[in-house]
C-alpha cells in the first residue's frame, strides 16, 4: 500500500516515519506548502514532492495522513474521500460542531474510510488498561478518573487559534473518558480557572480544569487537566467498576530510584508528547495501515471525534453557565 | 488532667483508650445510656460510671468526649460548655446547619473549647503532607484531588438518618478540601448516582458521586466517592501547585510483594476504618489533651465544623438544581 | 500473669510498655545496677524496683524480661528457669557458643521455658511474608535474599565489646534466613571489609559483608550487611521459591511522595531500630506472654539463639581463612 | 558507511535490523551457513548473500557484526581486524581464556576495532544509572548487587556446548559489576546449585548461584542468579556508596495495575531477552556505528571480554574448590 503525508511538520515527520517502518507500507508523496520542508521529508523517506492536487489525482496512492493546520482539515478529508483514498487525519476534524457534521455527511456518502488521530488509546499501556476493562477485570465499570496535566502551556498565539483548551487539550480526554466509560455521555459539568499565567486568561481561554460526565445509567468520569506539571508529562487513567479499579501509570525519563539522607528519588516523566507517546504513534499508523489494507472501520473513525468535539463545546457552554448541560443540548 | 467519655460505642472505647496511653491525662468517668457499656468501659480503665449531668457537675473533670448518637452533639456541647469543661465532639455538631449556628454561639459566649473530630488530619500521612504543602514543597496550590472511596455502605437504617452521603462521608473529603486549599471555597458543583446498590437510592441516598470545589482566586478541589470499593478502603490526597505535586498513598494490610506466572501482587488496602486510622485517632486525642493542657485552640474547631456541613449542603442542593451553588447562598 | 524486668535501658524500657499493654499481664518489678534507671522506670508502671535475687525468690513473678549486657545473659537465664520462672532474653545468649550450650543444657534439664528476642520475626510485615511463603505462595523455597543496613556504626566501645559485627548484627540476619529457608545451613561463605570508617577496623571488626549460606538440599541466602545507610534503615528480605518470589519492603518515615522539576521524592527510611520495629517489639512481648499464659514453646528459642551465633562462628573462620566452612566444623 | 553481518540467526537479524535504522549505517552483505537465512536476511533489507571471505575481501564494507556460534568468534575476528575492518562481536570471544588472549593479541598488533556485546550496557535504565552513579549521586561506590534471573533455562544441549552457567549467563553480570564498581576485581567467591531441574545438573552443569566480588579496596559486588523465574526475566542492579544507593528496577509487559477483592496486581515482568532489551540492542548498533564512523573505541572492548570470562573461570574454580580464588591465579 502507498501512502502520502499532508503537511511535513513536527506530527507529519513523525507519522512519515512510522509508514516507512510497516511491513507493506510505502510513503510514495509528500505536500506542503513550504516547499523545503516537503523536499525534506520525501527525501529522508524516498518519497516524491506533490502538490495536494496531484496527490488526490494519483493512481499510486492509497491512503493519506493529513496533518496540516487544522482549518484545512475538513475540506482536505472531503477531497481525499471524494477521491477514494483512505483518510487519516488528526483531530480536531474542525472546530466548529456544524462544520464536522457537514464533512462527516460527505464521509457517509462516499463511503469513505476516515480515521482520526487519538493518539492515546494506541498507548501500549492505555490500551492494556482498556483490555483489562472489556475483560471484566474491575466488573461493571462505574466511575472513571482522567488526569491529564501539560509540562507547559503552548504558545499564546497558538492558545489564540487553538479554539480553547477544552477543544484543544481536553478533547483527548473526552475520547479516552467515552472508550473507557462505554456508554455516552448525557450530562457535562465543567469548571475553568487561569492559574498558571494571566496571559492565557488574557487571551481568553482558562489553563486549569475539572470536568465531570455523566451517563444515562449513572456512570460518571472526571477530566483534571492544567497546562502546567513541572515534575513533566502526567498522564493517568483510573478505572473503577463493581469488581475493583485499573489505572495506568506515568512513564518516568528513566526507570532508576537513588535514596541519600533525603529520601528516595526518581526521575521526572517523560515531558514532551513526541517521547511520552513515541509507542503509540507507532502503533496508531500501523493500525491505520492495517484497517486500509484489510478494508476494516478504524477504532477511531468520524463519529468519535465528532462526539470528543461536541463535549467540549458543552464543557465551554457549562462554565459560561454555571449549570449542568445536557448533550441534548449541544447535538439537537 | 482528667477526661469523662459520653458513649461507650465503638468509637468512645476508642477515643477512652488513647486517652489513656497519652502521660497526663486519665479517665475518669464514663456515660452511656446503656448501662452495661458505660461498665464495661469504665472498669477496663479504672473510670466510674456516672450520668451526664453528674459529669457536668463533677469537679474532677476537665473535658469530656462526645461520642453519643449525633442528634445529642449539640446539646451536649452546650451544656458541658456552660458547665466549663473543654469538649472534644465527634463529627458531625448537628445534621442542621442552623443548629450548628446556634450550638457555636454558645460556645463562643461561654468562651469554651471545643474541638471537632475530624480524624483524617491526624493521621501521620496527611500530616506529613500538610506539612510539605505548608513548607511550599509544591509551591502556591492551585488544585486538589481527594479520593475517598469506603469498602462497603453501612446499613440502610444508618442511611436514613445520616443525612445523606454528603453530610456523613463527604463531610470528612470537605474538611480535607478546606485544609489543603488554605482558601475559602467559594463554588460548589456536585454530580451523584447510585450505582452500588439500588437500596440506597430507594432510601432517598447516592452512592456515588464527584464534587468540584472551586475558590474565589480560581483554586479548586475534586472529591470522589463511593460506597464501595472492593481493594479495601482508598483513601488518597493529591496536591497540586505551582512547582509540583503533593500526594499520600493508600495504607495496605502488609507491606509485601509476591510475585508469579500471573504477575506481581500486593495485599489489599486496610478495610476498616478503625484500623486505617488507628494511629489518626491517637494522635487526635492527644493534640486534644495538649489544647487542654495549654489552653490552645483546636486545630479542628467548632467553625471547621460548621463549614464542612454548609459544604455539603452545597453539594446537596448543586445536585437538586443542576448548577453551581454559591457558598453566600448558603451561608447567607 | 506478673512480670519482671531485669535492665531498665532502652530495651528494656521498650519491654516494659509492651507489657504493660498486654491484656492479662502485669509489670511488678524492676530490677537494675542503676537505682534511679531502675526507679524511674518502675514508677512509670507502678511496679517495684527489687533486686534480682528478690525477683528470683519472689512468689508473685511469673516471668521475666532479660535486658542486661550480653555478659550477664546466660548467667541470669540459668539462675531463673531453676527459679522456675519463664525467661525472655534478649540476644544474644552469650557471644561464646560453648557457654550457649551450657546454658541450654540448663535450660534442658530444667524444663524452663526460654525465647530469645529475634524481633524481626514479629514485625508485621517479616510475618506476612513468611506466612505467604509458608502458604506456599512462591512453591518450594530456594533462594533467600537479605539486606540489612544500619543508618551508622554504634559507638567504637560497643563495636569492642560487641563480639564482631557477624555475632552483633549480621545474628538477626541469620536467624531470618534460618526462618525462611526451612532448612538447617552445612556450609557458609563469607567475605568482609571496612569501607564506612576505619576505625572499625582498627577496632578489628568489618562495616561492610556478604554471606553466602548453603543447605544440604542445595537452597541458598545471600545476606548483605553495611554499618551505613544514609537513607535511613534498610531492612528487606526476598524469597525465590519454584513458582515465584515474595519480598517485604522497607517502611518509609510517612507514606508520602512529593514530585517537582527535579523528579519524584519519596521521605528515607525510618532510621531508628525502635521506630521502625514498634509493631515487632510489642507483638514479640504479646507472643511471651500468651506463650507462658498457654505453655507453650516459644517460636524462637534457645534452639535458634545457639543457631544464629554458629552461624556468625563460620562466618567469622570463613573470612578468616578464605574458605568454606562446613557448620559440621563449628557444631562438632 | 557499509556492513555485514554473518551469521543470519535470532541474534543476527536484531541487528541487521538495528543497522538499517541508524542514519548514515547500510547493510550490504549477509553471510550463513544456511543459504534461505541468509538469503531471505539479506533480502528483508536489500543486502547481497556472500561468504565470509568475500565480505573479507569486499572493498564496500567497512566493519562486521559477528553473530555466528561461539566456536568460530576467534577465528573470524582475527580474519577480520586482519583484514582491515571494524568488528563487532556477540560475547564471549571464546570460551578458553588462552584463546580469549591469543585472539586479543592479534586485534592489537592490527590495531584493529573490536566491540563485545555486551548489550545490558546499552540499556537506557542500566545506563542512566551508570551515569547517575558516574555523577556521584551515591558518593563512592561500595557495595554491588546484581540479581539476574532467566524465565527459563536454554535446551540441553545448548547447555552442554555453553561453558556452563557462569560463562554463558553470569558472564553478563561479571561484566556490569566491574563497570558499576569502577575498579578491578582481586577476589571471587561463587556457590551453585541445581534447584530448577536435575538434567540440568547431569548435564555438568548448574541452575541457581551466588557470587561474592572483591576488589583491592575492599568494595563488593554480589550476584545472584537463576535459570527460572515463573514472573518473567528479573534484571535489576543495585549500587551503595558513602553517599547513597541507586537502583534500576525491572520492566513490566505493561504499566498498569489492577485491584480487586485480592489485592493490588500488576502484570509480569518482559519475559524475553529480545523485547526486555529492545532498546539496549537497537542502542548497542548505534554505538557501534557511531565509533566505527569517528573512530572511536567502544564502550565495551576485547579486554572486558576477557576480563568477563576470566571471573567465569574463577567462579567455576572457586566452587570447585570451596574456597576464594584470587584474580592473579586465574590472570597468571
Amino acid at each position: 500500500m502507498k501512502f502520502a503525508v499532508l503537511g511535513a511538520g513536527r506530527i507529519g515527520r513523525v507519522h512519515a516515519g512510522a509508514i516507512g517502518s510497516v511491513t507493506g507500507a510505502e510513503l510514495v508523496a509528500v505536500a506542503d506548502a513550504m516547499p523545503a520542508a516537503a523536499e525534506d521529508l520525501a527525501q529522508l523517506h524516498g518519497a516524491e514532492v506533490r502538490t495536494i492536487d496531484q496527490i488526490a489525482a494519483a493512481d499510486d496512492v492509497d491512503a493519506v495522513v493529513i496533518c496540516t493546520p487544522t482549518d484545512m482539515h475538513a475540506d482536505l478529508i472531503e477531497q481525499f474521500v471524494r477521491a477514494g483514498k483512505a483518510v487519516f487525519c488528526e483531530k480536531p476534524i474542525d472546530l466548529d460542531l456544524g462544520r464536522v457534521r457537514d464533512c462527516l455527511a460527505v464521509v457517509e456518502e462516499t463511503g469513505g474510510m476516515l480515521m482520526v488521530g487519538f493518539n492515546r488509546r494506541y498507548d501500549p499501556d492505555f490500551a492494556a488498561l482498556h483490555a483489562a476493562v472489556a475483560d471484566g477485570r474491575v466488573g461493571t465499570v462505574e466511575m472513571v478518573t482522567i488526569t491529564s496535566r501539560d509540562p507547559g502551556a503552548p504558545p499564546l498565539d497558538y492558545i489564540a487559534r487553538s479554539g480553547g483548551i477544552f477543544r484543544d487539550m481536553t478533547i483527548h480526554d473526552f475520547d479516552i473518558a467515552r472508550w473507557m466509560l462505554g456508554e455516552e455521555v448525557e450530562t457535562v459539568i465543567a469548571s475553568a480557572s487561569v492559574l498558571t499565567d494571566p496571559a492565557i486568561g488574557e487571551a481568553g481561554d482558562f489553563d486549569s480544569l475539572n470536568v465531570i460526565l455523566r451517563t444515562a445509567s449513572g456512570k460518571q468520569a472526571t477530566i483534571t487537566n492544567s497546562r502546567r506539571a513541572t515534575y513533566g508529562y502526567d498522564q493517568r487513567i483510573e478505572v473503577h467498576g463493581s469488581e475493583g479499579m485499573a489505572n495506568a501509570r506515568n512513564m518516568h525519563e528513566a526507570n532508576i530510584e537513588i535514596a541519600d539522607a533525603k529520601g528516595y528519588h526518581r526521575p521526572p516523566l517523560e515531558n514532551f508528547f513526541m517521547t511520552r507517546y513515541t509507542a503509540a504513534y507507532a502503533h496508531e499508523i500501523a493500525t491505520f495501515v492495517g484497517c486500509v489494507r484489510d478494508g476494516k472501520a478504524p477504532p477511531t473513525g468520524g463519529y468519535d471525534g465528532m462526539m470528543a468535539l461536541a463535549l467540549a463545546d458543552a464543557a465551554v457552554k457549562s462554565v459560561a453557565e454555571g449549570r449542568a448541560v445536557q448533550m441534548a443540548e449541544i447535538l439537537a
